[in-house]
């Protein structure tokens, strides 16, 4: 509770935990699912006052979230790709997460892990779309693999990228399986398995298109790396 | 039925397929599990009488099935390996295929897709052990992935290598989930849906261990390549 | 990289796979699924200008997507049944591949298989709506089954047909398993799972819908087979 | 109650339902899975002492079960390969059962139906190892298909025998999945539901390896049809 | 082949089945998902062709579908609860099979089973919502449970009510798993493996809401029982 | 930690939670699975030197377990049946809790319920084997089933009986799935779903074989509706 | 049937079960789902004029449903967040049942748990949003975790936070897993399992979201309480 | 390859990954299981004369195989609970990871961390049996999980324990499932799914029992934080 005094008064229907960036390093994150815009402005704006010179995220905001923030919170950043939005001041970078993606059609979740990371503070670098079926992009890229603190890996369908970059770089390797695919992807548990049975050791995974919680998990190692 | 005027009687506990090889190119092959050592032998027998130009395959052999062909068959070819049994004269190799592994422990599901192969009549290079957490041991045995008719990859864990090879070649690939790993490998689910899934086209998959299934396959292919 | 000197700049959204032609013998292939209608016309284009004596091909394309196609690209050729597209000049047909389904709501996957076929060099035969329950149908076409260098099965429900077909025949059998039925076919994991456990021996399997990747496994055996 | 005047007093580990067969036509049968050699012999001792006119049975008899009826009970017909027991005059057989069976190894399974079909009271006609991969033996054994009052199928691996029979007859068809096969099969699930999803109508399905669940419905119709 | 000396021409987006009644006692009914309405009644025409005195069955019929029908097929009897289609004269009734169901919200499919009843030429008692939970309400039905040739249960959620009524008849007892339910129901899959798992014996089951298949088969033995 | 003013020092393979009785009303409970002999005997010895007056429990002992404690502990009291071990004086029973069970396979699991709920203060009323098959056995017990304070059912295979029961009491219902029966009971899964779907309102659930969590669950019903 | 001398006339479309009340305390409730308005505004009717002097409740209502209920049934109370209905005199409060959940998204799943406890007559605690990564807000509300009758726990997502609460009371716990989470979470199901795994023992789970089936169960653990 | 000058000579069972270490900063690390033990103790000693100034680890290595490693290699540290082999010598520490577990049981799990992290270099405190259902427990040992590098949760049952612990602690956390449990657990499943959702975020997850995997990436972590 290093940012406000007083903390706000709970509104009826939810309690904020305010002393989160005392405990974890960071304020809460809204979870913009099942919340309805006013809900979500109102929490938004809650944390924003609790915590004046930390940058406070919300993800998986709906259309309708989204439309509101920007009615209603003049300076708020809305990216409609990772369905994020933030408020407040964003942190200087500390340290180099690189995000490293297999396919187009895995942006959006390389969209939540970025803007993740660079609100959480740590600096990121972009790989894109280099998928296993032509292993030659994947080794065009291996220096930007080795350099980081730690590289996150998002891949859908097979989800085999993981397991050729983790064996080519000495960081830890964070994995978040996307549903992108069809059939026997099942939404990406395909994906999901193939990286929780990576036969390239220190591969760490995450919850299906869950790029928010791989960023904060790099973002972590990036700030203590350098601390 | 090109080998036998008149058919062996069937016992009376099986309806053998004397005329498979007329219709599919090959002799009915016996699917030891389930089988008693004495109707292996027996099935063996009746089937080596009807052909007795051509290797007659048992797979999935119990070690005392392995016993009793030992003992009563002096001609087979026993493999413990690969649980598999031949009797009857090998044939001449036609064509050419791959036989890609991951690791070590895909050993036994290797030996029963070469055995098959040079059973069916194709011929075999075997690639092995070249895993995708080192991504050089695969670059470095690409030409051996592009001169065959057909490449099988056999892989377990991730089942990330069809993927990779499947990158590198031109060649029909057909891929073998192994039931190597354990927790969420579900005895190899994991590796078949990786394989499923794979972002590199042209990948068929077959059972999980059926290395059998993938030899067949493979050897078709060689079989009609070269004729 | 055999059809331009200078390959094109990629996009920003992108890293295309420009000599992919040269390693597996076919230009890569756009996936539409998650492309907007501009990024699934800006890499057809790409493509096409790379390869201009090849036919480029897009498939899982969505109702918006081909109607941008029909708009902006003059000489795409544009399959609602399959949601496929083709840009570029036809390749003459090698070999033959005989491409058998179950029933009328196969359809859609059926068109992508021939359209894809077509697309990678390989001549069709089409034999429709053969399902098991009416097994005299499968037998009036054997011929049609024996002749071609590999046959693709398509059939969703009980998927069955593969093992029928697979007894009646010495070529490579790919099965396609489809999403058709209800229930307990799990969309598809039914016959995905009753294929994978085909008593017939060779028949490789692909992901549920994926006409595409059969399509490609058996151009590939149909182009080795007459080369 | 029509054969004991006063029912045996239970044991202390059992509530035995000695009128089932006024409501349902049969005495209760013994499931013979957890119960102790000594518990299984007293059930068995009981039941056959309410019902002195009427064969009881006992089905999933462990190995030493078997052999504690076989020490205690002179007059029991144990049969090892269906671990079933029964004990008392066996009924005349009135209608008749085709039990169809795919392979070899099915053999276990149709055993325990066709005891529980005599148990019963049905006649019984065994059609054996008529797999779907070869499909002429299917078709040779067509009349025995259409002359009984009902069909029981029994197969395992893909399971796709029920479909093939089910467009020949018009008897009803009574599926059996077996746990026969390996890996995708997932201990009969497989087939289990490639004969829920069949395309031939009127196929109805019971669980996996369970013969005597599948005998107990096709005894009821023949015994309904002959009445 | 009995209804028509020549059969229509097939059209070129089917393979119709014209002597499926010859084999198995009744014409081939169209099931109408993924057809086109136009397919629909096209089937539907080209099967009344050539079985002009029998009553033939479309399931699954979409509602446009349903409204292309009564557009054009003057005769036809259309159920928009059951989503089924007859065409041609209805068979006078043959035996009698109970038609049971748990729960209002399994209506649909009880549509389903009486209408393919009558259509395949079976009498019909319908016997509404009986749950267990007010197992008096099955106890007072019960005569009605035993009189018949066969019972039809249907259920969802907890798909208990085939266990009970499988304890009270000597009839066979063919159970249809509904996709009433939510959360762990999954979609019927919970009343599915109640009843494949019946602890009465006798119970045989077929896919979920698949209320036609059940009742094919409850109207053959109808039939058998009748001839 | 009203029993002992010094709670006893940890072994260097655990942290004991000796307040829990003050937390929870009980003594921590020995989870015997996965500890050696000497494990479970040292947790009961500390155990029950911290809660003299109270009787320390411990569930799922093995063989080897079992037979350490009455080598070692000569108060405990040991039951091979349900695999449980108690030290220290039985409380006097308050309250009752009828358990009521479908099948003598279900044995072993009543026995952990009972003693359990003996151990934790309840009394108890056993109802043996009343499956639903035989509905009337469970209408006989009615009155039983209506008077304690809380009722646990025990059930394998279909699990039907918790919806029956609910249907005829005005208590709570506790439901324990069992792993008794075979294929698509998947080990108890079958009847874990059909109890939580249960159409009687107010049947709770817990994991499969878990006959120490419903009494525990029932044992603070009784003690409170009794204080 | 203590409220009304002549049980109302059944409609045609279902059998309504007058005499619950006496059998299990309370009237039967309406399952909303897959009722018409008109059903649901009926059922509702004829309870009620059964039941004059009790709630008579409908849960899992439309939108569409609830809307008929406002214009047919004046005195109704329709609570759009829990979709339910209550007709008739509230009871007063018996006992007191803690409702405690861990997410705002929960807030549907929570309204349907009091609106149930209310009509069957428990008195209420609301404990929100005090979810297990902000361990310090269950702690603060201890005393209210000890202090009732029973309590129930509303979770998604990882479905943690009844282990927490059940290891703090000495109170029967009701655990409720919801459908709120994504990827991995398989709507509801994570939670479900965790909660079925809870090493705090006493814990009871319901189905995903049932709300009311922990409602009824919680509610019948405080009236006899309190009896 | 800084080891040494040139690399042994393969065996013909294996491709070895000699430069591993050049790449990862670590040798390969033998993986035990499907291996004899003579392939065992010739990979440990290709690797170590590979890599004399290494600790050289072997995982999952079965009884035989340490026996075998005990006779052959002097200088081996072998450990029986977390069957692991290490050969050469220890680095010393860097940083400090914490390691928390929830159960007795999951002590095996646990040394294969504790080995893990040393052969790679890491520094360890270990935090044992704080289970979340003795809260308390967790929250006494809180300063140990704010101060190390990295935090490594071993848990099973309901796998609660990484939520609970990532929202007291601002270090990344890698939690590890174990098998623990029984019946829902499904080997493991319920806690991978429990951890997957965990709302705490920065969790990241490694397969079931993959204690390996959770120190290679925590030790990687620790490496970098302290480079």
């Amino acid at each position: 509770m290093n940012a406000a005094q007083h903390p706000p008064s709970d509104p009826d229907w939810a309690t904020l935990d305010y002393d989160r960036a005392d405990r974890t390093g960071h304020p809460e994150v809204v979870f913009g699912e099942g919340k309805t815009p006013e809900q979500l402005v109102g929490a938004l704006r809650l944390l924003a006052e609790a915590h004046p010179d930390r940058a406070v995220l919300a993800t998986r905001v709906s259309a309708s979230g989204r439309a509101a923030v920007r009615a209603e919170l003049d300076s708020a950043v809305v990216d409609d790709d990772g369905r994020t939005v933030v408020v407040g001041p964003w942190p200087e970078p500390v340290g180099l997460v690189a995000v490293v993606s297999a396919g187009t059609a895995d942006a959006p979740v390389c969209a939540e892990v970025t803007t993740t990371l660079r609100a959480f503070g740590a600096g990121v670098d972009v790989v894109r779309d280099v998928g296993v079926a032509g292993i030659h992009r994947v080794l065009a890229a291996r220096d930007r693999l080795t350099a980081p603190d730690a590289v996150v890996v998002v891949a859908g369908m097979d989800g085999a990228l993981p397991s050729v970059v983790g064996g080519l770089t000495s960081a830890p390797v964070v994995a978040v399986p996307t549903s992108v695919g069809y059939g026997a992807s099942f939404g990406g548990v395909a994906a999901l398995l193939t990286m929780l049975n990576s036969c390239a050791p220190g591969v760490a995974v995450v919850n299906i298109d869950n790029g928010f919680g791989a960023a904060v998990h790099a973002a972590r190692i990036a700030l203590r790396a350098r601390r």
